[in-house]
């Protein structure tokens, strides 16, 4: 695989583009036609991911169709609120034969799927055949884009159900700084780096109430307690959420800075309303919308989710920090294995 | 269960006396007479736990005989490294029913042996029935003693093979701002909290080298799974490492200034030699010690340990931090659920 595709030139696709050691050819889809430009003229995004220079194999445009024309490999990275917009204006265009991996994280809102269901069905939909689902990975892990651009070690999962797709997506990225695993658990893989965004936020709001690190480890475990729980019920493997797209996310982005769902947390701990914590952040923050997919898994499957749930009352119900808290700390006791 | 007494006035000891809701009366017991005086006059550990006052009902000795008379409950939180030896000083004036809680996170370095084994064989030769293994609680989680001192939320689980026990420890230390699950697996419990110390030590050292958070959190997730994997092979519950005694607890000191454990591995990854990083700390780091016995009980198991044999170089056997990292990110690749 010499010929690849990025669709969405945010932090993470741009990143993403830098890496890539045995690429011939990058292009690099902006669908704004003048960041695409700018990229292209200064060698580097400034606007999301500044200061990184991008290599001489890669290409920025705002043209689709010029962007998978010869791709061997095609690269989704936009927003999940995006991706069926995106995937359907991609899926005519796609070579015969592609492998396709999903890099983003996050939940389509109204519907809870999976970016790689979405993939799949708007290609499906376009022609299609329905084996192209054994083409498709996912990529995910703890990965802050501004860390793997400056060339820190980085492990990260490429998941699919066909052992050889994955096995082809870890040969793209692999390299001394950036150590892929396959995994056979798309499934767990995208709903662990989903959901922990949602997880991410209430770490964030711990923070922001000054409270110290009991506290967010309190949180963040049973956390993600509840996203396994919910995850298994929908599919994925409990061992997924020990691994890299869950712990190992859950913890780079469950106490940094450089995370925004971690920083919409803060915010809201501090007390600050959703739309100016959000307005502030100028990037989208996964975890809201995703909170909201959360919920609805929820009720469907009919799995309890404890904390997403005290989270939604708090974003969007208006309810009170400290209230949500202090029912969280005081339900009954219980054992750890019970929900 | 009224009347308890804390052996080891460190600053868990210290600040596990300062919980405890429903105690009529706390003997906490320092080895040291300087420090019970101290305590007693001052109503405060300054060398431990500065800055906290000891309630009224805490009274601090250096009387093991006294400090254990009439006790329903003991509860044992002095380091690893002298848990033998405290347990065989304990064992023959230990009131008869009563309820045993480790509260230390360490293995016995020669042997291996978890501190609820260590507990029960001193009791054992020392004429108490080998049912007193029922009696036995582990009490662990991301409880950092100063924060716990301070009364911001947290959460410990407490673990017994008798659901009895665990209900009993569960019910002494529950309350509003200290939340308290029951878990079946003691052994899990206890393997976690000791080697969660090691992948502490490794996470500071990714810091110490000026590495950001994608590192740290791929150190941590892939030495959870090393942890988990030798600890089902000793019998722990793998659901155990996915909870408040195994993720928690890594999350609380796998980022955090405050745990000794990440504070040695920052030295390291800065090039400062053990001695001088352990000599500024003027306390006990688990993790050291822990990591030796990781190592042994690896080559007694046959389970694969790269992360904790890595460190094992580094810290023991003169090997460079860089070298050994070069290492663990050019082994060959692979998928996330092999080793």
């Amino acid at each position: 695989v010499r010929h690849i595709a990025i669709l969405g030139a945010g932090s993470w696709g741009t990143a993403l583009a830098t890496l890539l050691p045995n690429a011939e050819r990058v292009r690099l889809w902006a669908r704004d036609p003048g960041l695409a430009e700018a990229i292209q003229s200064t060698r580097a995004n400034e606007r999301y991911l500044p200061g990184v220079a991008l290599r001489r194999n890669v290409e920025a445009t705002d043209d689709l169709a010029a962007a998978l024309e010869g791709a061997e490999c095609v690269v989704y990275a936009v927003p999940s609120g995006a991706m069926r917009d995106v995937a359907c204006l991609a899926a005519p265009l796609l070579p015969p034969g592609v492998l396709l991996v999903n890099a983003s994280k996050g939940l389509e809102e109204e519907t809870g799927r999976r970016m790689s269901e979405v993939i799949r069905s708007a290609a499906v939909e376009a022609g299609a055949s329905p084996e192209i689902a054994g083409r498709i990975a996912a990529l995910s892990g703890p990965n802050l884009a501004v860390e793997v651009a400056r060339g820190v070690p980085t492990a990260s999962v490429a998941a699919a159900t066909d052992p050889q797709t994955a096995r082809a997506c870890q040969a793209l990225w692999m390299g001394p700084a950036f150590r892929v695993y396959t995994s056979a658990d798309p499934v767990g893989v995208e709903l662990a780096g989903a959901m922990k965004n949602v997880i991410a936020i209430g770490a964030g709001v711990c923070e922001g109430l000054g409270y110290g690190d009991n506290s967010r480890a309190a949180l963040m475990t049973r956390g993600l307690a509840e996203i396994t729980r919910l995850g298994v019920a929908l599919g994925a493997q409990p061992a997924t959420f020990l691994g890299l797209a869950g712990v190992g996310d859950l913890i780079a982005t469950g106490g940094s800075r450089l995370s925004r769902n971690f920083r919409v947390g803060v915010g809201i701990g501090q007390g600050r309303p959703l739309e100016d914590v959000v307005a502030e952040l100028g990037q989208v923050a996964e975890g809201v919308p995703t909170t909201r997919a959360i919920c609805r898994l929820s009720e469907r499957t009919g799995i309890e989710a404890p904390i997403a749930r005290a989270l939604h009352q708090v974003l969007f119900e208006g309810r009170t920090v400290p209230d949500a808290i202090a029912e969280l700390m005081l339900r009954p006791p219980r054992d750890e294995a019970d929900f």
